[in-house]
């Protein structure tokens, strides 16, 4: 039973059948998927939700798949309450939704890949594949193998070397291309249109960005069926932020919250941020840029989905804010310290915006915050290796041990300790 | 409302109050947390614990803490039917439990944990600690944080960089020792008794090892309220598998599960295997080794539970087995190709032990069978550096990479690809 009405062109509004095709045939706008919303109403409840499996399948009503065959334990990560992460920061209901475990490769992008290659499978596609910052081809090659289908990731060469063995390892056909990541995906296209395969993020692009929704749809009924009045995103291509909006207006279509508009908010490395700067400009065109950051997960400086971005943070009332390098660094490092997750500049740069957004009073410290963590520390090592001064060695014997205690506290200049007791 | 009667000494029975002790005063045996099961009858049911929250809290019963601090989104893993690994296998109902994924630290010591530091906070330490080989260290660590206490944690000098990024990341005070984890663990020993910090593996310990059952009452739940018949572990210091073996019986004796005489084996790397040695030889002494392995998180050469690990395997019915290194890299890597999980050394060490148990017939194909996941790859990604061919660099070109795409063909000796269709 499926409430997919089809193919319609966001831009045009022209319609077509389901079928592996993503850009509109009459304005070469990009087709999303349509649903029969009327159909839903009183059988897409709170209830048949939370009777669903305890992963992102759960909205599987809202999702253009008929049988899913992969992410089976992949979302519905947690919605954690950031207590003392809200205290350093002053604000009052502050939220992390944790995508830095998202299963199986620790990334947000297990929800667009669970749902694309599920349908490359409806479609009878055997082989997939995907042009990544990295995180997407992880995610693509884990769920491949898992489906037994062929694949193929193509990534920008110089990534970080947990992307690149954390794909490596599920056996994938991988090839680095000299450039960055608006080089890889201009080759992909080509890539598909020649060979045939199911690119997830190119020619399956309508069903994969559906699967970003259900960030959004986990995000209310964690909250208890309400919004969150201000969710900070981080934006690459221009994917989740987006659908993350779209799920929130589709509960609302639905009934099963209340409309408290809620804003959203782009966040962006300074050393690519063509989506923030023009939210900050207020115009929306999308000028490309050559990314130089750290955060290279999110380094897309031409991306397809920029503008949609850039219209839902204007048209909710929200605004985009960029963090350098080091206010990145320094998240991490706060986000580990506070709340006990590690996650890679792409979260860093999510805290760093939301940071500077309440300090600017775009975001009022008393109303409900959510920070959109969409990826994992132990991916991207290098960046906090040198931050992290490694520990000294010592000789197993307690003289070595007390030494070392009493430089350190020395160093702290903290007080003694007491030699009973806790 | 607690069901904890006291501690007992699992040697001569002497029994004392929950406090922070350890050790029998009567015979310096280990002390274990006894429960008052016949008040549990009827209260503590399958109803009562389906009621319960989405993580190792849902046990809270059957465990020794009355008010949780942490672990609020720890355990509740995936029990992963892996049918792709069983037909490689030829098993017949083959299930990873899989706490590479577990919640912030990805092994299977969130359980410890979140239950250690938990007391911790009852008994009004401000401080608390580890000894460890590097996951325990990470979780310590990162527990602290978010419960906001003091954390020093101790290892080994010579591990993996995830592993010691992984536990600096929180902002612990972290001293490494020049020696092996036996070393470690004597000097914490001394630090708990003279600076009496919270050391959760060392004073916590009859605590500590209690949240390990929770690994077994999950896949005792998520197995449909059954037991496998035979359950897969590796074995360092000793401590979950024994308590996976306690798992299973408390639930037979609360009616939760039929006795299907559970079988549990354990899985040692053939470079530090003295559990597996003593129950080879059918001889219930441990004798110490140096360990030498690429499996440092479980390179325990004098285990503190070792002799209990032994008593519950052979009293199971189970048996051990041991990997080499080379196997428990091949293991890695097939559990990856065919099921898209990435494990470190401990996970590779229990499938490959798996492996060669169903080949020598210890385990019969055709009954069920839980194989027991409890470390991420993402932090041991040395091990599998010279394994795994950096990919190729090539032009964003349709024609490098149509070159690249045959000769990768050829090297397989694969057919031509149709230029058109999935
Ligand atoms: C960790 C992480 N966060 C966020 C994003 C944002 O992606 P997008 O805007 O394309 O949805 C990405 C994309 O690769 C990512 O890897
Ligand atoms: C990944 C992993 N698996 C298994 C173990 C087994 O530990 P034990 O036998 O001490 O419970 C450890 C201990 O450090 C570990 O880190
Ligand atoms: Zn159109
Ligand atoms: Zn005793």
């Amino acid at each position: 039973m499926s409430y997919v009405k089809g193919l319609k062109c966001k831009e045009c509004g022209h319609r077509t059948a389901i079928s592996p095709v993503h850009v509109c045939e009459a304005c070469f706008g990009p087709y999303e998927v349509e649903y029969d919303y009327a159909a839903m109403a009183g059988k897409v409840t709170r209830e048949s939700i939370a009777r669903g499996p305890k992963s992102l399948w759960r909205y599987k009503d809202l999702l253009p798949v008929d049988k899913p065959v992969t992410g089976f334990h992949s979302g519905f990560t947690p919605l954690k309450k950031a207590d003392r992460l809200a205290t350093e920061l002053g604000v009052k209901q502050l939220y992390i939704k944790d995508d830095s475990c998202n299963y199986p490769t620790y990334s947000y992008k297990e929800r667009v890949v669970a749902v694309a290659i599920s349908k490359a499978v409806e479609f009878g596609f055997k082989t997939v594949g995907c042009a990544s910052t990295g995180n997407l081809a992880n995610s693509t090659a884990a769920h491949a193998a898992q489906a037994g289908l062929k694949c193929y990731v193509m990534i920008p060469h110089d990534l970080e070397q947990g992307k690149v063995l954390g794909s490596l390892i599920f056996g994938p056909q991988m090839v680095r291309i000299r450039g960055n990541y608006d080089d890889v995906n201009r080759l992909c296209t080509e890539i598909a249109d020649k060979y045939g395969w199911a690119i997830v993020n190119v020619n399956l692009r309508p069903y994969y960005t559906e699967g970003a929704k259900t960030y959004g749809f986990e995000i209310a009924e964690q909250y208890g069926w309400q919004l969150p009045q201000h969710t900070v995103v981080p934006t690459a291509g221009g994917t989740i932020l987006p659908k993350i909006y779209k799920a929130y207006q589709e509960l609302i279509t639905l009934g099963l919250v209340e409309d408290n508009k809620p804003k959203v908010y782009s966040a962006q490395a300074a050393g690519c941020n063509p989506v923030v700067k023009a939210i900050q400009k207020g115009v929306d065109i999308i000028e490309p840029q050559k990314p130089n950051t750290i955060a290279k997960s999110i380094a897309i400086g031409n991306p397809a989905d920029g503008y949609y971005a850039y219209q839902c943070v204007t048209k909710s009332g929200g605004y985009g804010e960029s963090a350098t390098d080091r206010e990145i660094i320094d998240a991490i490092k706060l986000l580990a310290k506070t709340e006990g997750i590690w996650t890679e500049p792409a979260g860093g740069t999510t805290l760093a915006a939301t940071i500077k957004l309440l300090q600017s009073g775009r975001i009022p410290k008393d109303e409900s915050v959510v920070i959109s963590i969409t990826g994992n520390g132990l991916k991207t090592q290098e960046v906090v290796a040198d931050e992290l001064p490694y520990p000294r060695v010592i000789d197993a014997k307690m003289t070595e041990f007390d030494e070392l205690l009493e430089e350190t506290r020395r160093a702290q200049s903290e007080p003694e300790p007491a030699l009973v007791g806790a």
